[in-house]
This record gives C-alpha cells, sequence and structure tokens, in this order.
C-alpha cells in the first residue's frame, strides 16, 4: 500500500482541515501538512485561532486534500505537543519565515495526528477505486454496502449500478473497492438484502 | 471584488466540504463545485451516502478550496432542489457522465448553497491578504481583532505582529485586511485593549 501520509506531506502539502465550533456547525479552512514520522502527520496553527480552541476542545478533525483528481481524506485524534518539532517544521518549510519570522514565532503550537483512518478515492479511473488506510494502533472499521444472505440472486442490482461493481454469486457480491456508495442497489433490492454501513 | 463563486467552479473546481455526522464530529470529502449562478453555488451527491444525509440534517456547509497557494472558503444555508440544473450539470462537467452514465443518474439530487459568508486568503504574499464575500441576503459578519481606546500607544502590539499589519494612532489599528489572526498582539497588550471577534 502506497504511503498516504507522505503524500498528504509532500504532494498534497495544502489539506483542507474541518473542525466542529461551538455551536455544532462544521469549519474548514487549509493547513498545511508539515512533517510525517512514523506514519503520524504534523501541522500548527497559532493560539489566537478560533481553530486553535476548536482543536484543543474536541481533539478531532477530519482532513482531506486532492490532487490530480484523487483525493486522500483522513480523521482521528489529535493531540497538542507545544513547540515540539517546531524548528524543524521550519527548516522543512522555509516558507513559514515569511509569515512568521524568527523572533515572532510565540504564538504557534504544534498538533500531532496520532490515530485515525483514511481513505484513498479516485474518481478520474473507470471503475473508480477507493482504498483505506489507518495511522496508528487503531482497528480499521468495517465501511460501505454489504449484500446479505437473503439474495435472491434477481440481479435488479446490477442493472442500476453505476460503476458495474456487483458481481453475480451466492449471494451477490459488491466490491467495495470500487463502490462509488451512491446506494442505487440497496434502493431497487426487493429482499432488502443490502445494508449500508459507515458511508 | 473578484467573483470569487466563479473562481470555485471555473478555477477550483474540486473543494473540500465539511459537515457534522450524528455523533457531532467533522466530516470532510472533496466534493466538486458544478454551477454558479447569480452568485449562488451548486454542487450534487448521491442519496446513498453519508454526507446526503449529514446535508439534510444540518442544512449548513463548510468549504474550502485552494489554488496557488491561496484559498477560499465559504460557510452557509443549503438546500436540495432534486434534479433541478442536473442536465446542464452533466452537460458542463461532462466527466460526470464516467461515473453516473447516463440512465443510472436515478441516485443524484443537487443542492444550492443560497446563502452564506466567505473568505479570500493569501499566505503566499507578504503581507499576507484577506478578503470576505457574501452570498445571498446574508450581511457581513465582524471579525478579526480590534484594538479599543483603552490602548495607551506602548507599541508593544507592533513589536510582536509577524505581519507588521499594526498601525499607530490614537488607539492604534490593526489592518485587518492582512492580519493572519496569530492573537500575538492580544496576549502581550498591557491594557487589555484588544478584542477577537469570530477569527
Amino acid at each position: 500500500m502506497m504511503n498516504y501520509q507522505k503524500i498528504l506531506v509532500e504532494n498534497i502539502h495544502s489539506t483542507a482541515i474541518a473542525t466542529v465550533d461551538a455551536e455544532g456547525k462544521p469549519v474548514n479552512r487549509i493547513i498545511d501538512m508539515m512533517l510525517e514520522k512514523d506514519g503520524k502527520l504534523y501541522f500548527l496553527t497559532a493560539k489566537g485561532k478560533a481553530f486553535y480552541d476548536q482543536l484543543m476542545a474536541q481533539a478531532y478533525v477530519s482532513i482531506v486534500g486532492v490532487k490530480n483528481q484523487a483525493s486522500i481524506s483522513l480523521h482521528g485524534n489529535i493531540r497538542n505537543i507545544g513547540k515540539q518539532y517546531l524548528d524543524e517544521i521550519f527548516e522543512k518549510n522555509p516558507y513559514m519565515k515569511q509569515i512568521y519570522p524568527d523572533d515572532r514565532r510565540e504564538p504557534l503550537e504544534v498538533f500531532e495526528i496520532y490515530e485515525g483512518e483514511g481513505e484513498y478515492f479516485d474518481i478520474s479511473v473507470t471503475p473508480i477505486v477507493r482504498e483505506s488506510f489507518t495511522i496508528g494502533e487503531v482497528k480499521a472499521s468495517n465501511h460501505g454496502y454489504i449484500i446479505h444472505d437473503t439474495c435472491i440472486g434477481c440481479g435488479k442490482c446490477i442493472d442500476v449500478c453505476p460503476q458495474n461493481c456487483i458481481e453475480e454469486g451466492v449471494p451477490y457480491r459488491i466490491i467495495e473497492r470500487h463502490c462509488v456508495h451512491c446506494g442505487a442497489c440497496m434502493q431497487v433490492c426487493p429482499q432488502h438484502a443490502i445494508e449500508k454501513s459507515n458511508v
């Protein structure tokens, strides 16, 4: 499997990070992924930002970046590690000196994404491709659409699948790697044999 | 002012959209901005996705896209408009046919961002530049750091500002357009004359 964390730092770099504000609304902004170490990711922000308060309150982020029509998303738990790795981040990302000159870095603190789950998703190919990955000690969760044993093999799901990613068999099987999660199969199944989980 | 909605559709196109899930956690993914009409923005998704459920539940999104180191963010209210503009969206975005062939578009529905507030933010220039804009009938909210009349003109804020965007005067004044919202000025002000709002 590819090292998606490295791609987030080296190829995408400017990612969108979502948090939730005090009113329960999502907030999105571009934050650069500054470092990758042992599969963990590092970014920084300034103490004066609402972003900082939201990070401290929920200790959780949802990230997504895009490159060449493929996206890498990642959600997981974060922790504030203060000034750790700050010098290394500035060395590897020299453009930061333009924004925060040497003697004016006091507001900055570093955050570590230490565990989470992610997905690579490419809709520029036919069929589309998705692939999951994890960071840290988390177990990958099942997600996607599943066809249960009550399937009677009528083939209605195959007729509506935009990705042609359902295989005949007993029961029929959805190839999760190519599934776009549109739900069309579940809608037409006369047996209600198709279940959605965590999509 | 630039038409930032048009830039989101024509130049950035693949934007990150954040919603909140049933557990109150942020969820981010890449969604293409398909159309712009009279300043309103349109995107689509499939009914089978968790994204669809989250859109219907909160009717609010936070979007951000990046191009050439500048970002455009936007948060606001959305509504489901069903199949309206779906044909036009497929005409203007022919790659969609690869993902959803003509006879397999049933799961798709269109959403309209009909009002909201946004910000252009460029950290690749010195000083950084930010500029707000609105969609629909919303009034722009004040945000940023403000120096109140209790300022004694000691100059401590100027010494720590990484963007050199504080002007002398009575009181001193922060040039919001160039402020990076780090909060360093507020931290050092002996008069507690600096206030943060909606940053």
